[in-house]
């Protein structure tokens, strides 16, 4: 059970309640965001006792949390989320939406071709990595700010929406002003102050599976963005370690199918990563279309060989091109479009 | 590199022929099947040696062995693998074939009202077990014979071509009988004994990956019946160990996309074991033919509640008729029917 | 629960109980071993029931089968399984075994001078391959009938046991002439045919892990052999398949710890497949030992590079010795020797 | 190939370096720390070349880097890492050393009582969370910066250094006021602002194994600490996801072995989070200090039933007491103490 104030409380209140919950044998933990208060209640409390809660003055409103993630269950929402982009955008509806870009930013130029060859092609939105999580401190870590400013230059010059990846806490102010939606990569799904902070922000963001975790592990993930009161997240699975060797990761799908019987937020997949061979990810974007995606995560580059990163896995503009068209058929098999 | 006599050679001819490939220094490890016998080359040889070896009267040809597998590699034939059944029915074509049928044959009357009920829904071939692998020793082990008759008798009656299981070396004669198509489960995989024997078969073979393979082991696991000379194996795809607890198994469809690249032999995908879940089951199907796969093995059942094994899977008969109807949406949308 | 009955029993006998438990509104599964039926109560039964059952004149007893493995459990015997071999040689006391030799037996004389070798350092028991699962069919599959002459004539020279791998029931019985413990192989942890008929044998037989097994799994095969009445099970730990690719296999001595507390029956490592790194085998052995393993199951090769099969894992001789000596510190250290 | 600076440069040197190996056609991508810049070189670079970039004036030497991992590879220092604490405790030399205390901070006496017990039966440092990473938002986290005033003042109280896990680049600067050794968590090891971070202090990181991490990753990630110049790094196991369902999580005792093989750096284990059992948490320890661990992390709590966080995994005083004089048995069975 949780107990959700109406404001934030001031010291005061914050004693006044802990007192009246004491009083009544109600232990509890304390969380705060910076809309109110929340009480987790660890032990038992009857009804009676709810009941007053309930009425307390300062109280706005008590919830039962049946599953140990509650705001991301279908059951506490009357509806499917659906996440607004502009006037003419919106994630979670019938359309598919395609975002796609090269894994790294890597010049003006290049991301500025990019932007309008996949914007011909008929992709939704631009993506693109400013600050990149790195295996080796030796690898190029992405060209930064200066990376965030050409990756939306280039965008609003085709009116595409601009995803990216943000690896810091630090980052988020710099990071908001630039881009759409907020991309965080699998090795943060459980960086807690990053997805703290992100619960604060009002911007979508799209929070990718981490490559060990369970379906409840990344629901939960979920919870700490929207109990802070950023109720715009989309999921992405993106491909988990298994013991197979002839793929980069194993594409899970059945977390598509189980998603979307258990949350009301939008499903992307990112068959990119999850398969790590560009000659796999358009029949594997199919699968997950089919499967009940709302959207796909890809990477494309206008000459995939020469990529600076993960090269292996991007796919070219006329693959893309392709992608899409057959996507859109599949689409239209499991009336969507 | 390998070298293929003509005939199996009799005593006289093969220690005339390891003589010849001594003199030469061609170590070799001779492995032998019902109709000839191979040397596989150890270390090296020459392109001279090469050249005579071929020119030897008891010789058929010699093959490279680039790949660890080579019978089931695209390069060893110069078109898809096609499986006939019958006169109407081909697996490995355009069209999508439809298993399904109970996890186990349980009665006369269970089976025979299965039959009708898949075949009216448009399902192809019947499946169904008698001779059951269980993981302890006190569940269920399956109808034995009398289940074999059963599920043949019903099919027979309806014109479906029957699939079964064999999990011992001594049934083969007797399942041969009744089956039209023998499935290899995933925990004979690597069963050696029994898969050389079904190579000596000439019926088709479904075998299904096993839940630790990869892809390379699934491929090595085929080329194991293929080498015997029973060309019409069919690969299934069936699920995977993993981390996830949510899901029975994980469904790697992955590894469609990659069979379709690599081999000529058709590829099917179980949805059934792959997800452990029976409201996943249409979902994953249309996933899997999305995917490419050329077929699904199904669980359906006519009460799949009361099912004595692997309830949970199992679907209804309405639920298997929708399930045909979404796969033929998706096989039309990859121009296939 | 299981009903056991006295004696094997006839058709009319079977007729004459299925019709009692039938009136009784029972439900029962038969299995039958060579030495009796059982009956698997699948419904429920109370109390008064129980006894009427108890007392019937063909029943031998009933089980309660709280856990899925009934037999393995350490709750049905009193004390520790111990198996003997000859007159000095006990499994399961606080001897730790050292079971060695090479991956394949590959002629008379290198399997004589290894024999000779491992039994100078201290070796107990002597292990070969005759029949090899290998993961190509065009690999070296073991030498046959005639390696287990070698094998079987090196040991006798020298006073060790012999324990060897057995893939086909077919070969049951000649492997049983020549071998002191049948070896089960991973991948055929499941293989149930090829358990049962192991069952019926009253020979010791190590059984390895499948590489994809829950602990639970485990167990369960090794009831597959115990219900049969072959009560000379020792399990064997060899790795499991994970993500890491560092090592061949990720040794899994967590199991060491849970079989211990769960089971009667001895539990041995084989730390060569369990890292696939020679240079690792030593240490793990200790690892193993610490963990409370009875024995240990090592690849050792006069010149491990030259080994025709598993070269990457074999250790030398003076490897094997210094392993030796580091082991029975370790032995002593948990009050063992 | 890493080009490493004397210092860190201002803008005209940067330029003037980058338009040096410019002329000389060496591509470069530049690394920052907070002590100087280093360049890795991604293309070619002749032997000529690179004897005049070692003699310009601001290089100070260029390092080969042949491994991924540079500075955590054995090769890169003459000897084992040893890291002082106080006057008295080392880690890395032949002692094994005990961290142990509770999962969570919960009171001032209980993490009082605990430092008195633990230094009673033998530990070396107290460990204890203030600052906790739950899966669930609702889930405790933590005392906060209480908790870690609770911490230093009871170690201090019995002389024992602190350790404690730091999750946030903001809590840095607080955390390193109060802990002697920062742990980084399982679901941190590829947070690279935090490692970047903590390599910028000149205090002792234990980083703990991600659950999906590969050798390399583990080593890489090392590195990045590392390569800030902080020397001071610890690895620390803490077991995999794997399928196995019966232990929370399967420690990888094979990564011990192979880091001693591979690294200068101490390796520890966590037999607590590997197994999620308190009954195998006494065994496993030693099998790590058998397999070369040089010491060990341990949650003990003076009541492990009402233990807030991680209850099953706890274990009591008394287990831990004989925990320690086993694990003194196994340490002097492998020569340390």
């Amino acid at each position: 059970m949780l107990i959700i104030t109406k404001n934030k409380l001031n010291l005061e209140e914050l004693k006044q309640i802990r007192k009246f919950l004491s009083d009544k044998n109600v232990d509890v933990i304390p969380v705060e965001n910076d809309m109110r208060h929340l009480f987790v209640v660890t032990g038992r409390c009857g009804e009676l006792t709810r009941n007053e809660i309930r009425k307390h003055s300062l109280v706005s409103s008590i919830v039962e949390v049946g599953k140990p993630y509650k705001l991301s269950a279908k059951s506490s929402l009357s509806q499917k989320t659906k996440i607004k982009l502009g006037n003419s955008l919106t994630i979670g509806n019938k359309k598919i939406i395609i975002m796609a870009g090269p894994c790294s930013v890597e010049s003006k130029n290049q991301i500025l071709s990019t932007a309008q060859e996949i914007k011909k092609v008929g992709a939704n939105i631009l993506r693109g990595g400013a600050y990149k999580p790195r295996t080796a401190p030796y690898d190029f870590q992405g060209l930064g700010k200066i990376g965030l400013h050409f990756l939306k230059s280039a965008a609003d010059e085709f009116g595409l929406p601009v995803i990216t990846e943000v690896l810091d806490v630090r980052d988020i102010e710099i990071v908001a002003k630039y881009a759409d939606i907020f991309q965080v990569g699998t090795r943060n799904m459980q960086n807690y102050p990053l997805l703290r902070e992100l619960g604060r922000q009002r911007k979508p963001v799209l929070l990718k599976r981490g490559m060990w975790a369970t379906y409840k592990e990344f629901l939960l993930a979920a919870e700490y963005i929207l109990v802070g009161g950023n109720s715009q997240v989309i999921l992405c699975e993106r491909g988990i370690r298994t013991h197979v060797p002839e793929t980069r990761f194993t594409l899970d799908l059945n977390i598509v199918a189980y998603l979307k019987h258990e949350t009301h937020l939008p499903v992307f997949v990112d068959p990119s990563h999850g398969t790590g061979r560009s000659s796999m990810v358009r029949v594997m974007s199919r699968a997950a279309v089919a499967a009940g995606a709302d959207g796909l995560l890809i990477e494309a580059h206008l000459d995939p060989g020469r990529s600076i990163s993960d090269s292996d896995q991007a796919i070219s503009i006329p693959e893309l091109n392709k992608l899409i068209s057959e996507v859109k058929l599949i689409a239209q098999a499991v009336n969507r479009h």
